[in-house]
């Protein structure tokens, strides 16, 4: 310990911090320090906040949601429409959907999207569970609401091909101008599609 | 909670890890659902980490330093000059002298800079306990390496008028080129310092 910088302690709690996405080697130094420093309303706050988090938070064994119950409280409401499924990759899309309110369905995350090179086939994903439940008799629509990255796009083509033989629909988002978005700051990509699905006004 | 997109305790997660220096509310998202995901190898151990600091890190009485031992493990040992203190900013100050391994002498850490629109004057640093630091008979150098910043350099006069007192060499970092700096992404007044200061070869 002499030897270095800091003790083995503080080492430890920069290196995990580290590892959080978003946080490099220099900014978790910053937090740890800042860990630190804030002892009080900080550091005891965030141990505590964990400590719950451990016990308390589960993966939602129908949808895939993290929630502090089982099924997720999504999952378990009454007043959604059990008849649409909304296929996300992430929990973190799931997230921004909520925070938009526009979804009335229930969810499905996949856990990511296809990535051979990754390793991450069907079998990594919650695939086979979607299919699953489009099949109950009550599912009428799975929306595909995945990236529009080339990874979310092939994906969504995939599991489009398994759901040809459920009796849903199956819609995807739509692709255009975002709301605010200036035109020249924009790929030819979004321009291309935007264009291509213009509509009458 | 039925109302709110996330339960209240990944919420109350989220909102501390974004008190975090480096993430704002996006990443903390992000952080917040990995570490739910990596329960076992980044929750549960950064947790543990955060329980070890709360219960055994604090703050050097004498420099400033943040340690599990104190005095810190710095000033305890006996292979460094107390005859030097060099002050700096803030301990991540103090880790990056550390990390580049060039100060044999000891520390003092001030707790940040001069800073009179925030209400930071004199008495919310360290420089009292610097001032009695400096008149002990065996330190015969203070080296202020504060931030070459408007802030680090007012507050660099100010000590360096109350040290004109003590019996000590007062001296500062050198200002130049960056090494691996080139020259055309410098600003001018780096290259001025650079050049009023250069040396013969």
């Amino acid at each position: 310990m002499a030897k270095s910088t800091v003790g083995p302690e503080i080492e430890r709690l920069i290196k995990l911090l580290a590892r959080l996405p978003g946080l490099g080697p220099r900014s978790a130094r910053k937090a740890a320090l800042s860990l630190i420093k804030r002892r009080d309303d900080l550091l005891i706050p965030l141990a505590e906040a964990l400590a719950v988090a451990k016990d308390k938070i589960s993966i939602c064994p129908q949808c895939g949601n993290v929630d502090t119950s089982s099924p997720c409280h999504l999952c378990q409401d009454p007043s959604r429409d059990p008849s649409m499924i909304v296929v996300v990759e992430e929990v973190g899309d799931l997230w921004a959907l909520e925070r938009a309110g526009v979804i009335k369905g229930l969810y499905h995350v996949l856990g990511g999207h296809l990535s051979p090179l990754d390793g991450i086939g069907p079998e990594q994903l919650n695939i086979g569970s979607l299919i699953g439940r489009a099949k109950a008799p009550d599912v009428r629509e799975v929306l595909l609401a995945l990236n529009a990255t080339v990874e979310g796009q092939s994906t969504m083509h995939y599991i489009r091909e398994l759901l040809a033989d459920c009796d849903v629909t199956v819609s995807e988002m739509q692709k255009g101008v975002p709301v605010g978005g200036e035109l020249d700051y924009l790929d030819e990509g979004t321009l291309a599609a935007a264009i291509k699905s213009r509509r009458q006004i």
